[in-house]
């Protein structure tokens, strides 16, 4: 099956963790696009680990567009984008090959892929590859902000701390795009930080929850019933390591309430329909409804932490200890943000392409 | 875009409340399936409104298979399954047709179909087209069943109350598979109950959390990146109406751990590996780990309730107040419980093919 | 695999020759679209045998469209139409469930179902099912005269009998669409007529050759490389029983030709841009570029003839002599012209659909 | 829309004549696959102009494994080749950018991509890129030979001289797999050569008909309706530039046969069910049927041609006259038959794997 996602725009990706390039192929999008590299570093930049809480793996992520831009536009045909993998010590996960990390993709590739699989550094799972899925989904942002839809991702929570909730969205969405830890309130950071940097320092990790906000989508876009917007934001968001659930709107909260709490009253303003209140997310039917999209994601801890573990070595089929070596992160949620606005970008210009045709977004 | 789920194993459905039929096309099922109707009137019963906590509206489910099995077998080519609609009271609706109901479909409806959408009982959209979903995935779970793979889902939480954990996987999804009212402690059942009649006399709704568990599922199913296991699950599941969240495992709770709470230790058990937890909910790196898969969704309170609402008139352009006439339901969680079985059928039918290939359902 | 062509208006078939209902499932398709039940009927009258060179069963082709058309105008949601089997002989066929039928699917359909494939009347493999997709394709067809589309296709050459060139595209695309036997120049009607009834008395089957022309498309259609327009044609062409070939523009011829002859040059008429000649059959580099759409198919014989056959029992593994019995078409050619149309018609909405949007056909 | 092709195994191509790298994607492939380099550069170089009948353009195709492959083996996660671009004289371009080459796909980039496509050296629709999906295509055709699935095409036609037809289909098609000009009959590699040398003296260019034979293939694969094999390979073929027509079996002869004549009577050989004469090319009812797969296509001669031609510039809207330069070839039939064996084993993959799981190829 294809590590492809979408119809009329697709996105592909490729690679592994200690190979010559990561990268992506982007096709459909149409021709005529903006595609601007300092947006894309950025956001690459944003999604890279910074040493102090996160792997102090050095990653330059110098890209390279090989294909499908010329003078700094897309031709509408596919782009492919590479990104050459550096510093990349294989030899300190050679003891790992056939000894499961718990909670990693080592025993599930195996069960696949039958001892064939790269297992230096995770391979093909490892969240090296989401640099590869920001990258692509950086061309795809910045096209989407060219037509008034912005996307912005906060860590709402870390570790038990709670940021605050989005008020004035586009604002909010324009302040963490420059943010490198990604929290509305900004007396959050350091508080968070600590969390992680504490974390580490038992050799353990956390997790958290990411919010996403979409603004300035049209109504009207979304497949019922199999493609409801819902179903192609959450395909595209378990797709990203560590996820293990999303919630649109008031998400699991909703399911507390009563009708008559849980309802979005309707109103006119401005001479546009609106909801006062904006518990579903955006989405009814699956159809986009013209307002704010929201939706939040859990993300797990870590899973390498520096601590033994109980685990199997499934060639040998013995039971080991685990003591992992090796550079991790003590906690990647406030990277994987970056990579939640990438992948969300990517749905909605492949939903807005089918919606109003290959031209819309030029 | 496509009314259709799948690759392998394809399901189409169709249909409006107030339509003729409605119904779902199978496509890619292997031959040589028993095709059970007992099996099947038995899901539908169970997604049949008893009139007591749910509307009044009498539906037999009077299915017919009019392709695709023969002296009870698939034949392998499309199964078409048609379930006539009965008791359709359109008039109760005709107030509606543009004055949105909050929360429901109505206006992105609009926004999608500008008018043309049939309006009448919510169209397209009603809830009633599940039973389509239902018939069509009975025939996948039956087949699964017969492969050893088993599908459950109880009602975990409803207007606050909880219904215990699953402790034995395979008698507590047995024993679900009879109850009408899905709840693993059968002390919960009044409770419940109770509890939306409450809210039903108050002219209102409630919703819940439901929770499936899988067992049975090979290890190695799944794709990475974008195929995921929990993409593909996650599709689907948004698919069904009310639902607005889903988690894996322990999901949003999963957040909040830390690393050396949150892995799933390994072991061998009667010479095969297992996890002691099943944090991860049987899935790593998208992919199945023989462990069993359980998953929960958010089901928001039924949008259709007893009360004056704020809303629009949007054709007119207009600011209303909805007095709702017609037959609704107080909650549909208990009912949606089938609709999630099936559901997660159809899912696993399509993702064992794939990765087996076409005969090994058979 | 999923019996569904299409991405973005999507059409789904179903049923066996001796089943209950045959019909389709056509999604995607725009809201608002006029439906006109006289128009499907004639394209089903067209499709239907005439008892003279055609098999005597009788069918009536009653459709009902059950979802998807309210007032005469498509909702935009799934349309699903069904058309229900009568005068079904089974007797007829009985004894050749373990028999092949030389060239027929009989024995590959074996292979594939392992025996649990429907063998009355070939089943799901019967000319019967393209019925059905006459009534989906005679939606889209009359959305794309709507839209200025034009389809048309004549029997170019049956029983080594060649009918004229197309000259004046538009009229003689409209004079085709009321001819019962789709011949340009009228003399050859009887002509072919009456080889037909040659051979049929002979208990024997000819073959012909159909050429569709397609005007109005706009310019700039089709996907490279691996959804060019030839590709979306040919795909859905082969998905009619008894084509073998196909081929656009000049076609086969084209490969003797040099490049000086073959080359379309281009000049201005009326301030657009079109070729002098149409050698490419209206598409260059997979995308259409306003000319008409030329192609032909090659339509075997009838596989079913009246003299006795050497074949083999499949299941019994010994060879036989087949003396069939039954009713059959001494050629299908002139009817299989009108399924030629609908199925153009289907990949026509759903490309131009992708290209500029789900509301365009509207 | 994607340039992938594919359901289970899926190939993606990018790249431009003139850009830094073309390449592939190929995902799904199963795991434990030996990935010879020396057999996928002999296919590259069968591709290669050798400068005497091609094209002077010196192309050294060294290609790059960058991902999915390891120690010589598949991984089963995605295959990404990259192949970079040497000796790329774009000044001889220039002056074609808004000049349709007639019969090119200049015209029709600029209405699909409005000016911002790629038009040095053909850009992304350039033959060049045959060169990636060969690379693609012969990693798969070595995969099928380890399961006894051989591919050979011959020129079976060339500036209207005939080669003989396929009779030894497995040593036939071992010998074709040497061979430079790829004819059974070695007599006439002199007579085509020299058919297009004395043409591309003339300034012009020659066509021709390819013929691909495929033996131990499975029977019971394909899918019908819509993903019959011929519609699997048919979309595929058209993929090729400079494919105008494909043809099965007899193709378009069939449509002057007699049913009695077309009809593959079968019967018991070895204890295997055969047909005498394989008129429908190994395929009924869109399934194989264990018989040699046989298909021929339509190449038309290649466009450029170093003569005058009467042509448009499409953003000045005014005719011109196109007077040609930089490096062409005077025909590419010979070269295309390798393209259409690396096509031919990328949909045998893919349909072999959806039949017999992800598996099967290793």
């Amino acid at each position: 099956m294809k590590n492809t996602y979408g119809t009329s725009v697709a996105v592909t990706i490729f690679g592994e963790s200690h190979g010559e390039y990561i990268g992506a192929v982007i096709d459909g999008l149409a021709p005529g696009i903006a595609v601007d590299n300092d947006y894309i570093n950025h956001m690459l930049l944003l999604r890279r680990p910074d040493g102090k809480i996160s792997t102090p793996r050095k990653e330059k992520d110098e890209l390279k567009i090989v294909s499908g831009v010329i003078n700094g536009k897309t031709t509408g045909t596919p782009i492919t984008i590479l990104i050459p993998n550096e510093d990349t010590k294989s030899a300190d996960y050679s003891s790992m090959i056939t000894i499961a990390r718990p909670s990693h993709a080592d025993y599930t590739a195996e069960c696949k892929y039958h001892g064939f699989q790269d297992s230096r550094g995770g391979g093909h799972f490892s969240g090296r590859i989401t640099a590869a899925l920001v990258a692509a989904g950086a061309i795809c942002k910045f096209a989407l902000e060219q037509k008034g839809v912005y996307i912005g991702t906060h860590v709402k929570k870390c570790a038990g701390i709670y940021d605050r909730e989005f008020e004035d969205y586009i604002n909010d969405i324009k302040s963490l795009s420059v943010k490198t830890f990604a929290v509305l309130d900004d007396s959050k950071t350091e508080e968070m930080t600590n969390a992680i940097i504490d974390a580490a320092a038992k050799g353990d990790s956390v997790g958290g929850v990411l919010e996403t906000a979409i603004i300035g989508m049209p109504a009207g876009v979304g497949e019922p019933w199999f493609d409801s917007m819902e179903s192609q934001l959450s395909h595209m968001m378990f797709s990203i390591p560590a996820v293990k659930g999303i919630e649109f709107g008031k998400g699991f909260e909703i399911s507390d309430m009563k009708g008559s709490e849980a309802n979005d009253a309707m109103k006119i303003a401005d001479g546009k329909i609106v909801t006062v209140t904006n518990n579903n997310g955006g989405i009814n039917g699956g159809i986009t409804n013209g307002m704010p999209i929201v939706f939040r994601t859990a993300i797990k801890p870590t899973p390498t932490i520096f601590q033994p573990q109980n685990t199997v070595d499934f060639k040998n089929m013995t039971e080991e200890i685990l003591e992992p070596k090796g550079r991790h992160d003590p906690a990647i949620v406030h990277r994987a943000r970056i990579v939640q606005d990438a992948a969300a970008a990517i749905v909605l210009c492949d939903a807005l392409t089918i919606r109003f045709g290959t031209d819309w977004l030029r």
